[in-house]
């Protein structure tokens, strides 16, 4: 009944993972460096558009946070960001070179030759970024001493295991693109274009939910902006394609449909597809949906804490393989999210990760029949003491989304 | 009077950047293997979601493209790539790892023991992706002849020198963005809301723009979706922040506005960015606002083939001081740009990169004074032997940018 309201994550919250993250390390380290705007956003809640300027979070084994941002950053690191401490350089590329500051700023710190962790050994070259690895800029400093560990596996574990608070944006955000979702069903009709029916979906979805949620409302998301609901292309015989991109198509009675819909709410997201028929269904479209149906079946079935992600999909490739359906197969059952669309773990036979209470993940096993169409349900779920609780809550079967041609 | 119509990339035009990449490589290399999607689309043409999933483009000596992607995406990536072959693996993190099928790949090529070039040793972690670097991948195929080595500077200077097709989609884009910045500018009025008079412009000019273009038009692009025009919350004293982040804010009398506009047009965008006024500016928003014109004057003088990057923002930073603004400086002058909306080079202190004929530069110093704004104009310009053509059109002056209030 009262499911905690939907609000930004604390400033408590957001120190404690600083501190904590240390907990979750495979090994001792003094310090972390992180680059990724995601793991900086995580930690420190600065919501920034990355460019080839250089950002860095120091987190100190006391969880101190030190932003290292480009001077125009600095006045919006400091209203924005929750960190103990905000340094700048000018500009990239200057001179020096951000990444040899970031190590001067170390050795400030005592931090040049002691054992630090990444995410990354550097900055990604993005937006054509160049320059030296944070090793090798440290190297410069102090030959000999220093260490850098990738840990970005620690990193999204500690990510992968959501609060209250979390789940309860996860959980505002799924509503909202349930709103989004009915509307595009709604809009879906013979003549009209794909284009048309998403815009207006989204656009109205989104000021729904702006005037539902109040001034205070952020996205604060990298992928989804308000609340939206899409094709991405996934139109009649292009819904055969997972990843299929835009292609303006109109809708045709027949048609298979494959969705997308989700919001960002203070930086998360949820995932809920379905796949939808225009007009009734042939025999063909008819079977495919059912065991598209049995297969997210077993997917839920199977998801518990204590089984690892790859015996889910094991049991999933099993009634695949049962049942005669290998040559539909094209990915795997799901896959973590959060403030990422996507997230580690990913549920797969090679991924031997143990579901834990509190991991959120996709579960949307499918079957693509080239000429047919694609056919897809994605739900978002919480690993539970008992098993799992759906996040999406959105009608699944057959009659449900059929629309009237 | 004739300006190439704007179209799509050719094929041939693709296929000879894949060819002529080898041209632009500091050391002779036997192949490259790339795995960021921004290459991956100059190379091959192949527009994709990039995911936990590695994608990557290998090219050999002569020019021959070999697409490795997941299983989900092969019909996708034969129907629409540009590459000799597609090869794929079945998931992520699958088993064996998709990057020690790459390496096995590699090796049945001939390549295990070649030197390589590549933008990335092995893929970024994005998304949750974890892996070995590529030369850790390849060492185990074959102990110690594999060089990996990092090659994205050429790469971005090859993508800088911009074909007579890639100016006329850059063009294009630059009418699109102009025409919904001249929306935005109309519906900008005290009381109505940020989203709104954005969300309004954007549409209807993505509207205009589809329909003219036709329905094989596709955006193709990363960034920016359509024709877009907003002004990322810089409203008011928050325009003072270079990159603020959309508050949702309302429009009031007397407010300095900074906008940005831009359109994707088959791959490639163009930026133009105003400082306008609600309601007549005061003496200080006038001040900047002359100083912020002289200052791209400055830029734009500057700017002809042979001078260095170095040169352009020194000689801007040289007006900065003999007018006492320093303490209003925040970035460097402006950044290549097409494919990505930033790119190498950068009109930067530190860039002693040299123009060349065909590059495409925005140009956009700026000022920026807390508690009541900030001042910038950015036009996108190419690189003629004459010195600079202005690809975007708008008015700049101080009547045409003040709005009724």
């Amino acid at each position: 009944m009262s499911a905690p309201q939907a609000a930004p994550i604390s400033r408590e919250e957001r120190a404690a993972r600083a501190r904590q993250v240390f907990e979750h390390l495979p090994e001792p380290l003094d310090a972390l460096v992180l680059f990724d705007d995601q793991y900086i956003f995580y930690y420190s809640g600065f919501a920034f558009f990355p460019t080839e300027r250089p950002v860095a979070l120091i987190i100190g084994a006391d969880g101190h946070r030190t932003l290292f941002v480009p001077r125009l950053e600095r006045e919006h690191a400091q209203q924005t960001a929750e960190a103990e401490e905000v340094a700048d350089y000018p500009e990239f590329p200057g001179r020096p070179h951000p990444m040899q500051q970031l190590a001067a700023l170390l050795e400030r710190r005592g931090l040049a030759s002691a054992r630090l962790g990444a995410d990354h050994d550097g900055y990604p070259s993005v937006m054509g970024y160049d320059g030296p690895a944070l090793s090798e800029a440290l190297g410069a400093v102090q030959l000999g001493a220093v260490r850098v560990v990738r840990v970005p596996r620690a990193l999204d574990h500690q990510m992968s295991l959501k609060s209250e608070a979390e789940v309860a944006l996860i959980r505002e955000s799924a509503r909202w693109g349930a709103h989004a979702h009915r509307l595009l069903q709604a809009y879906t009709r013979p003549g009209e274009s794909e284009h048309a029916a998403e815009g207006r979906a989204t656009r109205e979805a989104t000021d729904a939910m702006a005037a539902a949620l109040g001034p205070s409302y952020r996205g604060q998301n990298k992928w989804i902006s308000g609340a939206v609901a899409l094709y991405r292309g996934q139109i009649g015989p292009y819904s055969a394609l997972p990843h299929a991109m835009t292609t303006g198509a109109t809708f045709q009675p027949g048609d298979t449909l494959v969705t997308g819909a989700g919001a960002a709410v203070w930086g998360y997201v949820s995932e809920l597809e379905r796949t939808m028929f225009l007009g009734e269904p042939g025999a063909e479209q008819r079977r495919f949906f059912g065991h598209m149906l049995n297969l997210q079946d077993v997917a839920f079935e199977a998801l518990k804490p204590g089984a690892t992600c790859a015996s889910v999909d094991e049991a999933v490739r099993a009634y695949y393989q049962r049942e005669g359906l290998q040559a539909h197969w094209r990915h795997h059952v799901g896959h973590g999210l959060g403030q990422r669309i996507h997230e580690s773990p990913f549920l797969d036979f090679g991924d031997d990760r143990v579901l834990e209470t509190g991991m959120v993940l996709s579960v949307e096993p499918g079957l693509y029949v080239p000429g047919l169409g694609g056919f897809r349900h994605s739900d978002t779920v919480l690993i539970t003491s008992g098993g799992i609780e759906l996040l999406t809550d959105y009608p699944r079967d057959l009659d449900s989304l059929t629309l009237p041609a």
